[in-house]
């Protein structure tokens, strides 16, 4: 395999490149020769909807998905009224980014009852999912590390995300496999297996020892202790052939030049990924 | 109940009050009414094991629990020959303290290989139940937070260590559930009621949102968001009557007074555990 088709399906997710712009860091994917990129609505705001869209299109970057709709429980059922209405407004950017996947983080809990709040990100998806079907847009649910359950994802594993789809039964629902996230549970390769057909993105980084922050402790690939290629066959082998996104939040590589950070992911990508 | 009573089953993990000896934690334990205290060896090393089970026999003070045997995985056989040694110090120290439970932290991953390191944790705790089994210790294999799986304990789940369990089977061997670890799995209640005759201690303390720290980000009791009336419920409906073990790693905890701690604890125990 040549070194440009070994890249052909990777993906730069942007905050791995926190401090670029969404212009900055298309165009460094472009220079580098990285096909794609996940980009995060925030920083599409930065620099408005149509102009990332334009920018992508005119560089020949492809948008392999939007972060993040989700954040579904809430105390009152105003603010849950209000998360639906932004879970909508992050579909129409979707498609106006011609991505067809939104990554869903789907929230943490209000008060103290996690059932109460799982059950609001099922009731949450499931209003979503007409909307998101007339836009063509695919909803990616994320099960977070357990680490988040409290503030920002109570599903936390990915049998949680595969009953999710299960119980929501819409071509529309798939779920989402970050590395970080799950590659501690005895069951990832079983329940891998089980999302066949709905694995809507893949995402990698490592786990470092000992993890230096909670939020921000995420290493480059190579530099932890998941077993990448282990992952790597089982989601394939689960039928999934479509990008594989790095993303990475870490202080370190953010102070480093972006360049450099590009340069560094594609190494590391065809050593361990 | 009277007040009394309702903390008849109240114990202090001494890792709490962290800067206390083992003889200020018997004692103060012995002042403030709290029956059981949890002992970790390198503090009763710091006294001597003999003073430490006389200190707590002299108070009347019942010892729950010692922590910690484990670390069962190495990268050579000479290293896990090693922990297996010292596993077996642990059970003669557990009990020369007039403990029957020795608590289990696993062990993380020696190289970048999860599936290999459980095995080595099965292995290593079939060679130490012979031992454990003529000195009457029971082994409590205690899950961790998988956001310890790489350094301290690959056996992640409740689901795991049940499983652990159900495969040695020895009536040697059991599990510890401590809500900081297991709260925010969507198994729990079923894992607790399949650990029905097998639970060998219950740990208390909170999760703090955001989590302050990775390794000292305990809460006190109430001031996070654990369910712990819930999961307390479904421990004593799964058949455990024995000791609560009250174990918070927190800098704030650690640097307050420990007779204000075991007031606070008392006073958080009675309305939230």
């Amino acid at each position: 395999m040549s070194n440009a088709a070994s890249l052909s399906r990777l993906s730069l997710n942007q905050y791995t490149t926190r401090r670029w712009s969404v212009a900055q860091a298309i165009d460094g994917c472009a220079r580098a020769g990285i096909p794609a990129i996940g980009l995060w609505r925030d920083l599409v705001a930065q620099t408005s909807l149509e102009n990332s869209a334009k920018l992508a299109r005119d560089a020949g970057v492809q948008v392999s998905s939007l972060c993040r709709g989700g954040m579904f429980p809430a105390a009152t059922a105003e603010e849950r009224r209000r998360h639906i209405e932004d879970n909508r407004r992050a579909i129409d950017e979707a498609a106006a980014l011609n991505t067809n996947v939104l990554v869903l983080v789907c929230g943490g809990i209000p008060e103290r009852d996690i059932v109460g709040a799982r059950q609001m990100v099922a009731d949450g998806i499931a209003e979503i999912i007409p909307y998101a079907a007339e836009r063509g847009i695919r909803l990616g649910i994320e099960p977070l590390h357990p680490m988040f359950a409290a503030d920002r994802s109570v599903i936390t594993t990915l049998a949680e995300a595969n009953e999710l789809v299960e119980w929501l039964q819409s071509p529309q629902v798939g779920i989402i496999i970050d590395v970080y996230h799950v590659w501690w549970d005895p069951a990832v390769e079983k329940e891998i297996k089980r999302a066949h057909g709905h694995i809507l993105g893949f995402h990698v980084n490592d786990w470092l020892v000992p993890p230096p922050d909670v939020l921000l402790g995420r290493g480059m690939m190579g530099d932890g202790v998941i077993e990448l290629r282990r992952l790597r066959t089982a989601v394939e082998t689960a039928g999934y052939d479509d990008f594989i996104e790095v993303e990475i939040f870490n202080q370190h590589i953010w102070d480093m030049p972006g360049d450099a950070v590009l340069e560094l992911i594609k190494q590391r990508y065809l050593e361990y990924v």
